[in-house]
Parts: C-alpha cells; structure tokens; sequence
C-alpha cells in the first residue's frame, strides 16, 4: 500500500503518501513547480518553507524544454535537483484553460464571472477537444500539438514523477449540463486508456522508479455526474487489478467548483471514493477553501496562487492578506508577521521589502514566495496537527474568524 | 589599526581589514550590492559564494528607498539582512555616467571606443559638474538632484556602512590632459571637504559603529596625474591628523583605466600611497584585470561584471566563459564546471539551467550570479593562498593560460 491512514475526524482524515522518493504526511499543500522551477527559488528554499513535495505541468514541460530532454536527465525530480517526492498534472487543464480569458483559480463563484469571463471562456480556447483527444495551440508560439490520453501518459512516464494524473477534459461553470454529462463520459473512456497505456509503460520503463496514477474526479456542479464519475472510476480500479494490472494508487478531484459548495462537492466525491486511497484536489490554496477540502476528505492540494501572488508583493499573514507594495510599508520595520514566524519574518522587515518591490529587485519575488509558502504550508500543517489532536473546528473557527476579521 | 599585513610578495601583499562588522582577508572581491541587494540572491547564498563584503551605491540607495529610511532601519547592513562589513561608493561615479551611453566597466581600450560611444560620452551626461558639486538627473524620474562632497558624506553616513569612500569626479578616457589636470584639482579639494563633513558627522553620530573613511585617487593615464592626486590625499591625511582628526583609513584607485596598463597605472599609485593602508580598485573583475591588479599592490576590488553576466546567462568557467543561453547547451547534462566545483556545479546541470534561461525563469539568473560570483572569490581566495606560498606567478600563468586559450 502506497497510503497509511494515521487518523481520521468525521470525513477529515491525516495519513502518510508512499513514494519511491520519500513520504508526504497529508494533508499537505504542494507548491506547484510549473516548468521543473518553483518560481523564484532553489530547492533548498522551497524545502525551507516545509514544502514534502512539489506538483509540475506535463503541459509546460512538453513545451519546454520537452519531455524527452527531462527523461534523459533523469526525470524531473533530478533535473530541478529535487530531492523529494513529485506530481506531475496531466496536461489536461492546461491544454483547455490557456490562451483564453478564463479564469485560473478553480474556486470562483457564478455571480462573480463577468460578461467578459464569460466570451472568452466560450470563444475558441485554441483548443478542439473530439473522442480521442484534444488539438491545441502553444502558448510559446502558436505550434499545433494533439494530446491522447496515451500522449498524456508517455509525457508523464519521460518526466517521471512520482504521482501522475489521468487525462481529463476541463469544463467550466457555464458549460451546459448535456456537455458535462458528455464529457464526464469521455473522461472515464479516457481514464481507462490512461490505465492500459500506463500499465504498458511502467512495464517497459521497469528500470524507472514505479509511478502512480491517478484517477480525475470530474462532474463540474452535479452531484449525480460527480458521483457516477467517481463510481466509474472505482470500477476502472477493480477491472484493472482483476487482470493483474495496476490500477489507480489515488484520486484527484478536478474541474471548476463554485467556491461556496466545494466543501459540499468534495464530500459527494470522497463518499463515493474508498478511504484507502489519497485524493488530491487540483488549484487550492485560500485558507477557507483548504478547511472546506480538509473537512470533506481531501488529503493534498496545489495551486498557483501562494506564488504568483509573491512575485507581486502579496504576502498572507495571519490577519489576511497585504500587498507590500503599498505606500504605508515604506518605514514599517516590523516583519511581515512576527507571530508566525519562519525565515523571512525573522530575517527582514516590511519596509526592505517594499523597496525590493518598488525597485523591481528579483530579491521581492523570493522573499514573498518563500513567506507565502510558508505560511500555506504551515497551515495545512497545523490543521494536520489538529485533526490528530481533535481540535480541528476550534482551530478552524479561530484561524478564520481572524483571517477575514477584515472582509 | 584597521589593517594588517600578513605577508608581501614583491608589490602584492595579504592581510586583514578589520570593521566592526567582521574581518575581510585581502586580497578579495566584493560584490555589488547596487541596491541593497546582490540582485537575485538571499544573504546567505551571497556567504555560500565565499563572498565576505558587499559594496552598495550611494547614488541608488540615495534614490530608491532614500538615505532616511535605510538610516532608520540601522543602517545598509542591518536592512539588507547582512552580517558582515559593507562598503559603499561615493556616488560620483553614478552620478556622471548613468543616463549616458558610457561603458561602464572601467578597464577598457580607447582603441575599442566606437564612434557611438565616443558620442555618448561627449554629450550631456545629464550632469554638470561645478567647484561646489554636481547637479545632475535622476534615471528613475528624471527629476533634478545635487551632489556635494558634503551631501555625499551625509548619504553615505545615513546608510552607514563600515567602508565609505571621497567624492570624486569621473573622467573618461577622451577628456583632454588639461581636463583631467583640473579635474584631479577639483577632486583633491572634494577629499578635503569630505574628511572635514566626515570629522563633523562621526562626531555627531557616536552612537553608530565607526566608520572608514577611504580617499580616491583620480588621474586617468597620467603618471604624474596619479602620482600628484596620490600624494595629495596623503597630504590631507597627515594635516587631518595633525589635528587630531580622523584621516582616511585606506584608498580608492579610481576613473577609466585602459585595460592593458591596469597593471602599470595602479603600480604608480600603489608606489605612492602608504603601505599599512588597504587599497580598492573600483569596478573591476576579469581574471587578468584581478592578477595584474593584487600584482601592483591593489587589496580589494569590486565590480558589477559577474553578477550582471550571470543574469544573462553567461558564467565563467577554468576554460573561459561560456554563454548558457546557446542551442549547444540543450541536451549538456555536465556541471558548468566540475573541477571548479561549488553549489551550482554541484547541484545542477547545464541543461537545466539553459532550460531556465529559455523559459525566462528566475531561478537561472539566481544560479548562475551565485556561480559567477563563486568563481571570482574563488579565484582571489586562491591568489591570496598562492602569495603565501610564494606560488603566484606560477599561479597566474597557470590559470591565465587555459582561460584565456580560446583567444
């Protein structure tokens, strides 16, 4: 068994992720590492923050610098001189999502998608998804390039990650339901072509270390195509171990979400789901979304957000979030957040940063990055701490109600 | 005593600087710190080069976030998160080159001069210099600002660092003899105007650590220029003295030199100045520029060349410099150098970082400025060593003969 259950609270639950490279106590927030570079900083850095273990883009590293150059160095934990467990997604949302308007963060509302949102999510994607796969333009310089579910496969096998995905589609929130019931369909015929395709390629590639996939959870908004999805890939699992293959060591739980029933969406999934199998659930990371999942049975999350946010001066503290690009840090000699803690609040004043930000000093960026980090994972830290504790609504109640004191 | 010499080979010789911040053993290289920040780095990935000081500039931090507020943080050091001594120029070279087309690294051949940069060197250099100082534009905002020897003694004890240099003019190599004769004038007047505001402001601000006062010695090509600003300072150190006053504690060798009489100019200098004095040479970094250097006698150097090389992908090597960013490097899973060694070499491999590099990601120009900046303290920590062992000719014939083969 690649995950030990250590405990369990209601649906929440903390265990341990096996890995060839090393285990992941969940839950645990893993930054995303999109082209084999968390932005900005060094291995050792990311570590620093707490960090187990780090999620890369099939898609960009296709791209960039191409799969078969991560292969011969070694997959792309040795490459980005990685010394932990890996993820890499399955190209799927990347393929779908960029070159559009279209928002990146997952947990949106309806209400708030604007008109504008709401063209460029239905003009062409640069993406033409059909029965076997999906046609796209590089982001890079226009390229024409197709992804199968067998493409996904072989992409992710030269990286050689630790955990991989299925190849999903994207929908989003306006999709119509006949389309989210049809493209829930295509994606379990697809989950099973990833099975067959993943089991040739472990076998072929037995000189590697054993990768796991995992299954995606689609569905979108409906509680009966969320379930059936899940349902349908559990039944994926059995055909496959029946005939001695591997099937799914994991599930991921995709798609757009409105924020407000996320909580309410992972837990029709991970009822489905069997308790002996992680579940990761893909573009996380606001405070209230990662108690929501945590509560719900979600056991890692990623998402871009901790990072880009860093880059442009965000910074989350335990009051809520500051931009530090703002004119009144500029004599605040205080650190980000002293409570806290970590390197960056014990090494470096607000004020040094904001002069880091107005002189576009790379330095900014690090140091931000390496805050937010820290803070995301310490959380998921302390909710791990307190699920094992049975304090995890006190902790969740007094984190929250001071972190949106403000909004 | 603030210096001490461990041992002399001929005109080179090693030894100790003393701060209050801690020991610098000479010769050695100091990086620039332009802003406050060796751009792209952490503090400690700055110590992890071997790096012992840092040198920042008066004109930028006088700028970008301005004196006060570095002031108010405790000074250079303590806001950049530095522990260790710091240096910082005196502005003059900023505040009459920047805005202008100007090469700026300082050892350069008047037979390389294009016609473009001699245009660019003859125009407005959006500063005029008068008896009293220097009016001149700022490259954020254009907005006007002035310069005195006064005014850059009070910037430069606001930032504070243990290393403080004399205001003086910069010349270029085309100014006529008659120029740099009165302009040599003009800078010895400044140094005397700068030890009295240096008097004035130690006295005033006793509570801070003490700061070293160290003169320039301007001349250009001119043997008896050099000479003559040389004995001046020395002039103004005895008078200073005389009086009970501090006087400077070591010397700046400064303005454009042409590259193949670095040696020869900073000999005649060298042949002046006091020997129980340390000596910085402003704005230097190539490997012969280093040997031909600590040769005639100069202690410390610093220079933006590694670090600005590095953001663009070029890195030093045993074998010369190489440029990451070329297609060659793309499938080159070799250190960028396994016989220098170092975290970089280490840790990474040149296809890694050319993928950086492509990508435009951060991280490359975080791993090769902390390579760069490795190879040249490496390399002068090795000079240091072979002065004590009475090995440095050989040395330098050695190194020089393989990094220079290509051409």
């Amino acid at each position: 068994m690649s995950f030990r259950i250590n405990h369990t609270h209601s649906a929440a639950r903390t265990g341990v992720i096996s890995t060839p490279h090393g285990d992941i106590y969940t839950p645990a927030f893993i930054p995303v590492a999109t082209k084999a570079t968390v932005k900005t900083l060094t291995p050792e850095q990311i570590r620093s923050t707490g960090a187990q273990a780090i999620l890369s883009n099939a898609y960009h590293l296709y791209l960039q610098p191409g799969p078969d150059i991560v292969d011969e160095a070694g997959g792309v934990a040795k490459f980005e001189n990685w010394n932990g467990p890996t993820y890499t997604d399955s190209g799927g949302f990347q393929v779908m999502s960029l070159g559009v308007g279209f928002k990146k963060v997952l947990a949106m509302e309806i209400a708030d998608l604007t008109e504008k949102d709401i063209r460029a999510a239905k003009k062409d994607r640069m993406a033409r998804v059909d029965e076997d796969g999906v046609d796209f333009r590089s982001v890079i310089d226009g390229s024409k390039h197709r992804f199968t579910p067998e493409k996904s496969m072989e992409i992710q096998h030269q990286l050689g990650a630790d955990i991989i995905f299925a190849f999903d589609e994207l929908t989003t929130l306006i999709d119509t339901r006949q389309y989210q019931e049809n493209s829930v369909a295509r994606t379990h015929r697809w989950a099973k072509r990833c099975l067959e395709a993943h089991e040739r390629l472990s076998n072929e590639r037995s000189h590697r270390p054993e990768q796991q996939l995992w299954g995606v959870v689609q569905g979108a908004q409906y509680q009966d195509l969320r379930r059936r999805a899940a349902r349908g890939l559990m039944d994926l699992d059995r055909e496959a171990r029946a005939a001695g293959h591997r099937g799914f060591d994991g599930f991921g739980i995709g798609g757009a979400l409105e924020k407000h029933s996320l909580g309410t969406i992972v837990g029709w999934v991970t009822d489905e789901l069997p308790e002996d199998k992680p579940r990761h659930l893909l573009g996380i990371s606001e405070p209230d979304d990662i108690f929501a999942a945590v509560a719900s049975g979600a056991d890692t999350f990623d998402c871009v957000a901790p990072t880009r946010l860093g880059r442009r001066g965000g910074v989350y503290t335990l009051d809520g979030r500051l931009n530090l690009k703002a004119a009144r840090f500029k004599r605040d000699f205080t650190p980000i957040d002293a409570e806290l803690g970590g390197y960056v609040s014990e090494n470096y004043t607000r004020a040094y940063i904001h002069h880091l930000l107005k002189a576009k000093e790379f330095l900014a960026g690090t140091l931000c990055t390496m805050h937010n980090l820290f803070f995301v994972v310490k959380l998921v830290d302390s909710i791990r701490h307190h699920l094992e504790q049975g304090t995890f609504e006190e902790y969740r109640d007094e984190f929250m109600s001071r972190y949106y004191a403000r909004s």
